[in-house]
């Protein structure tokens, strides 16, 4: 049984013309889990979102790339994943603040689990990306100890929760309340169904740009309550998994197309909000020790449904982190409503 | 007297929010002059567009930057303009296959231009873009020679032509009519007004995807005609001039924001879409033989203006392509209809 | 039978360490070939060099990648070589001026050839390469013509000459004679024999700096003779192949090891030199239909000994140019000399 | 008094040819200070280093760049560096997987820091760079409190130790000892002098390939001992400073010349070594809060000093970082010997 959060479809929002996975989530593409640990008290609204993209990621490397729309942003791991056009690494998204934390974290959890197996780790490159969340959060507060790092990894599964959780607790979308969403297409290629699944951490973007399908949402909810307008910075971070097989070139090409869904909601992309797109293919198994190793890779001429794809899980993902997403009151009382709560005025 | 070509605002579409510049044009930028040469027969629809930055512009060279978003094309200089972070050339659009017969047009014009100066050329980077114009235009026929490039220079002026025009007589857009457009944008910093100025090359898209201020416009012209479909490919150039004081950083930074008037429109950036941006400042004076020189920038924090601008200038710069092309019949018998015939269906 | 030049390892200086090809040329990599139009009068020392990748290399495109060392160069072609990781063009070399001259021949060969096999090029990315010739040439003057270009073409073969030839005609070299050089090195994965093979346009860096395996050849040169001295500028122009299956990626990475050999020479690669590498792999077919492709690649653990020999094969290829080139007097009376008459001085 | 540590130039080896600063240490650049904290016991050989750029680098921001030259790498906050053409952080070197255990170090000491001030930190992005030191030091275990951090801190000065030391302490180079080194150069523009310096953690290349002015140092070295050979990675992290006039885009220029001191030592530049280049200008001061602002930059004609300079400085700083490296004996009894126990054998 599905959970029960309400997503933007429930209200009948459509976004783009492809079909979507069977949970509409990154968790479409067999292998990915998602999990989440949540700090929700007076000053500090805040998290770690941890996503698994196989199981054994260490030892299971995977074709991967990425792309910097705007560079204003701390992600770490970036340089080597595109460098060798791999992902060694689970994803974890935080706060902007507690990235060092983090990432020690998801060192020393790797470090452990292979020693489980007697590998012993002698170089790993962690993957943690952020969003800037001092809104909602004192962000200066250290809120994570080790085992709240492994709590977000237990409960790693497919049907995870979006909205204002784990790293999403305390970020804004486009003046509202934003956090964890996600959404996923599918696609043929020669009878073949391929999947391309997004999950973001929105965390930018200004209320009045905000547009629905080319109605202007922000404007009218502006006209309904008085909001601390959000300048559009603060971040997105997009994270897509495919099962299509590609090359990190290809890969990076898909990254690129994020960009379409967040401007289509009327980003502007603002000086600072840092924008990140990491993305992998589930496809191909680098694991063989063989010289020369023989991948599959999508032809060139057939790669645009992926473009599509990301384009609309991404456009759809933002809306589902917004619509998922509770009122929270938090730090300083700082208030960040739900567009749950407006999405009447323009349906 | 302005020219009496009607533009998309004529027909009360208003893109974005900001002050636009007195011809709304890239030219609106103090310097900037824009000269066409067209082709116009039976088998060949095509031409050449010349921008001159300013005048003099060897010697004169300006910052600048560019920014591949799909390099599906065939663009010449950009690599010495990204290092050196200059523009010593005037910028020419043309057709894919006539890059090279272009560039060395525009070579031997830039050597005939500065002997009258006494000045020797030994070195000179030309900056050519192009797009492909093979629907309309039989591309493998050549079909400049050198004193039709001069026609295109003597024809520089502010208040140029746009649409089935120079460079964009044979171009496609979201499978109508493209070719020329411009836009502009003003704004102000300190009481201070800085203008931003865009002309695109519109040759890309489909039109199933064009959506017009969030109206799916090309799926109501669908309903009307039967016209072959472009698929998302053809490219598009696009190039800007500001004003405003900037590294060459900075514009790049401006140039990526492009995008966000072309995403709007609804193209996915497909495969085969060459998508280019170019972008000067005609506000800092390279010339100056000193070793270390004194030059202005904008405050990184108080770009975010800038970023809008060229946003909304890319997107009315497209339908301004749109709007004042003309139905063209060409190569093959071939048929690009023209949005204005169809403007009526959603406004 | 080989060709009499004499090689700069005929004069006991081993560069490195790996073993050389069959001709220790680009062409030991099987199906390059490479020609060459001189033009050699009073005023003009320039040429034409054509690179054949492949036969039929339109239809047979290659998995290709570039990297800029440094920008200040007017090379055509790269944005779309790194964007789809694929070349489908013969790569050509020449003068910076005659750079749009030359495409435009390349432009109406690829059409020709094209025709007579029944296909219709609707588009076609060009590569052309460049260094600057001024020194020795009249640049501003126009010395080719189409037939030019195809006495160049004609003349492709594998055991072509080096030096002062085609487009090495007029080009100087670390402050003497410049111009085409080649070496190959050979490497074991697995017992099965891959080849890389270079050649370099080489115009670039200054005599004081010319390093030959440790010695300070060009200080020892300087003492001999009085040569208008070069600045490290000018530009060089690395071109390699490989039999070894790669991606993209991973012959962008072999490509930024060819500075390696540039620098061991004594280049501190100057602001005014434009140093461009471009390569491509010869192992994969992607003129596949399949929607999926099946290619191969090298493990990336073991790609060091590509790394080794792109840098010991430019290494070598330099000295080669200019070993191979002999003295040249040219434009305005302008002299270089040849390395050749001062070899004996450091062995 | 200087320290007593010997140093490269002391056993008459001259790296180049430009002048040297006064402490030859990139601390000859005023402003800058360096720091270590070391860890050394039977398992640990390992530290953390300190580079601070200028006082209060916070609320003084740096205009900076950054350069990849090989990925594999794990290096924090260089995305907005390049997006920004800024520092805001120290720069703290450490090895591989202690990196965001440091950077959470560097997280809280900028936000005391600033409470002291009444500047309250909202957001801000850490440089923490790395090499592995797993062969002499036990890389698994957690080596480093807050306090020994500090402890970095509170040791910044201009005369700095180098060698065996902070981060440098388990480090190799050229299968000997590496570690922290450190050079300058000096240049004059218009009778204006001018400092550019450099510090290495060097942790890469083969014993094999290590050449000294030419000579095959690492051959001869190899017939005197046994040593465990090292392949060509482990990484080597350049950072410089100068007091030129630069933007950042003319800094990125001068950090790819960074290579060329690396290459010159024999460096092939391997798949597993990740080399960074990170470096700022003390020049500008970015503090203004005027919306336009006035900055001087360098002409991009006389830049070439700039360059030979820091191929110069760093080939002298990673023969520091060898050469004042005492022999060490680590983790699992691995030993590195020294360079000085060598020095004998080519001098």
């Amino acid at each position: 049984m599905m959970n029960s959060q309400k997503r933007i479809s429930d209200f009948d929002i459509r976004i783009g013309s492809m079909k979507r996975g069977k949970l509409n989530k990154i968790t479409d593409v067999k292998g990915v889990k998602v999990g989440h640990y949540t700090v929700d008290n007076e000053n500090n609204k805040t998290g770690i979102t941890f996503i698994n993209p196989t199981s054994n990621i260490f030892e299971n490397k995977l074709i991967a790339a990425s792309h910097v729309i705007n560079g204003f942003g701390k992600t770490t791991g970036l340089i080597q994943v595109d460098e060798l056009g791999q992902l060694e690494s689970p994803i974890v998204l935080t706060n902007t603040l507690s990235v060092g934390l983090v990432q020690n974290f998801l060192v020393n959890y790797t470090i452990d689990e292979c020693e489980k197996k007697n590998i012993e780790v002698k170089t790993f490159n962690p993957v943690v990306a952020e969003c800037n969340d001092g809104f909602l959060n004192n962000i200066r507060n250290i809120c994570f100890e080790y085992n709240d790092f492994i709590k977000a990894v237990s409960d790693a599964k497919t049907d995870f929760l979006e909205g204002d959780i784990g790293s999403g607790k305390g970020m804004s979308c486009h003046g509202l309340k934003g956090g964890i969403g996600s959404a996923s297409r599918m696609f043929k290629i020669d009878e073949h169904n391929y999947t391309l699944g997004v999950l973001v951490l929105s965390n930018h973007a200004s209320l009045k740009d905000l547009t629905i399908n080319g109605v202007g949402a922000g404007k009218k909810i502006i006209e309904k309550i008085e909001c601390m307008e959000q300048e559009d910075k603060g971040s997105i971070i997009v994270i897509f998994a495919t099962d299509l097989p590609t090359t990190s070139r290809q890969l990076k090409r898909i990254s690129k197309r994020a960009i379409i869904g967040i401007n289509r909601l009327g980003s502007y992309m603002g000086n600072g909000s840092g924008e990140i797109v990491i993305g992998f293919s589930t496809a191909v198994n680098l694991n063989s020790e063989k010289s020369i190793q023989e991948i599959k890779i999508i032809n060139e001429s057939k790669i645009d449904p992926a473009f599509r794809a990301i384009a609309e899980a991404t456009e759809e993902a933002i809306l589902n982190s917004m619509i998922t997403a509770s009122k929270v009151v938090g730090y300083r009382g700082n208030i960040r409503y739900s567009l749950r709560d407006f999405i009447h005025l323009f349906t």
